[in-house]
């Protein structure tokens, strides 16, 4: 039982959690709660290390250590992996900084895709806790692959507020990549010139010109599936 | 210029921000950064109390109040409003506890309905700071309404996980109120029985058997606009 927060797998956790730099050298995560260990477990990953609260640690410890508001009861240190590109759907990702959306936008794909998130440059790092939190265990089930927009193979669809034509009107041959852009700036221009297509969600006037990138991505996912007759 | 921590107006921001039980009981609230209270005024909206860093207030003393994780540089207290139902499109939300859903969904309804987010029961508190931010100043452009169930009017859709008809094959007579339950239990049983239609958006196999609740609002607004001819 460990009782000392200068617990050397303490410490270790609480580096994975709170540095990037950490996770990029050793390529392990944290993923903190039960239902998190639990979809881990589920989808086949080993754990490095799973501390329990009251089993394997003093259970205000282990929440000390813990990024969440409530401190988790069960913490688990991952290897990372990556998945290849594929798919008939997948989500291209440009420049999105947000941890909570990127994670967010795991999950929908997860939900309503068949290929996974492919990070381009200047994303959010997927297995910092905020991500693997909003991924709500989907990040195990389809973890995110890497790769720039030059390597995208199949039909590019871009999405830009404003832009090309509505999303329901793009015919797109698959295997289809949808590609959203950072929070604000959206997709870079040259990138919107080499996409197959562009395209955008339907806004009425007067409220915001754009929605959140991760509401964009679902609403192009979901209306790719009924295109496609899945819907 | 205010230079100490035990101001009454940082110590009434103080409040405001965290304590749900004050905002309730003087029906004001606090909005943080310079795009939340530039969106209020833009709206119309009066402030009682806007404190500048450097102007009105020691800038660390400010950001020491802030909920903010790295501190505003603006804030403003505000009269909470609440709008009348109606619209040919809104929202009714019923159990839906996490705050950023609710202000999420307050601003992807500005962005795609004409009506307001009506909260019923058990909601969380939309003027909450996480709520406020979450929905980038659409809660100033289109403040919640409350009510029960039993007071809507107009075609109520029930989405509901796996159950009823996939959204894009409701058939409803506008005004429509989508309505969306907790993010885990979903709508109560008698409300989905109450319901004019119920409905589900539609999921691939494998994946999560449900979207965060903001998100099928999202795609649920959406599917609604595109039916009517406005997608």
């Amino acid at each position: 039982m460990i009782r000392s927060n200068q617990n050397t797998t303490l410490k270790h956790i609480r580096r994975l959690l709170h540095e990037k730099r950490a996770r990029e050298r050793e390529g392990l995560f944290v993923a903190e709660g039960e239902d998190l260990v639990d979809a881990a477990l589920a989808a086949g990953w080993d754990p490095e290390v799973v501390l329990e609260a009251g089993v394997d640690v003093e259970p205000e410890l282990l929440a000390s250590v813990s990024a969440l508001g409530s401190g988790a009861r069960v913490v688990g240190i991952f290897r990372e992996r990556w998945s290849e590109r594929g798919g008939e759907l997948s989500v291209y990702l440009h420049g999105v900084h947000d941890p909570g959306n990127v994670g967010t936008i795991v999950r929908a794909a997860h939900a309503l895709a068949d290929g996974p998130v492919v990070l381009g440059p200047d994303c959010a790092d997927p297995f910092s806790p905020k991500a693997v939190r909003a991924s709500m265990g989907s990040l195990f089930a389809r973890p995110p692959a890497r790769a720039g927009f030059g390597e995208l193979s199949g039909t590019t669809v871009a999405l830009a507020r404003g832009e090309g034509v509505p999303v329901a009107e793009v015919s797109a041959e698959p295997p289809v990549v949808l590609c959203l852009g950072a929070e604000r700036e959206g997709l870079p221009r040259d990138l919107l010139d080499q996409a197959s297509a562009v395209a955008h969600i339907p806004l009425r006037g007067g409220g915001p010109d754009s929605l959140n990138v991760a509401m964009a991505a679902t609403v192009a996912l979901y209306e790719r599936n009924r295109m496609a007759g899945r819907g």
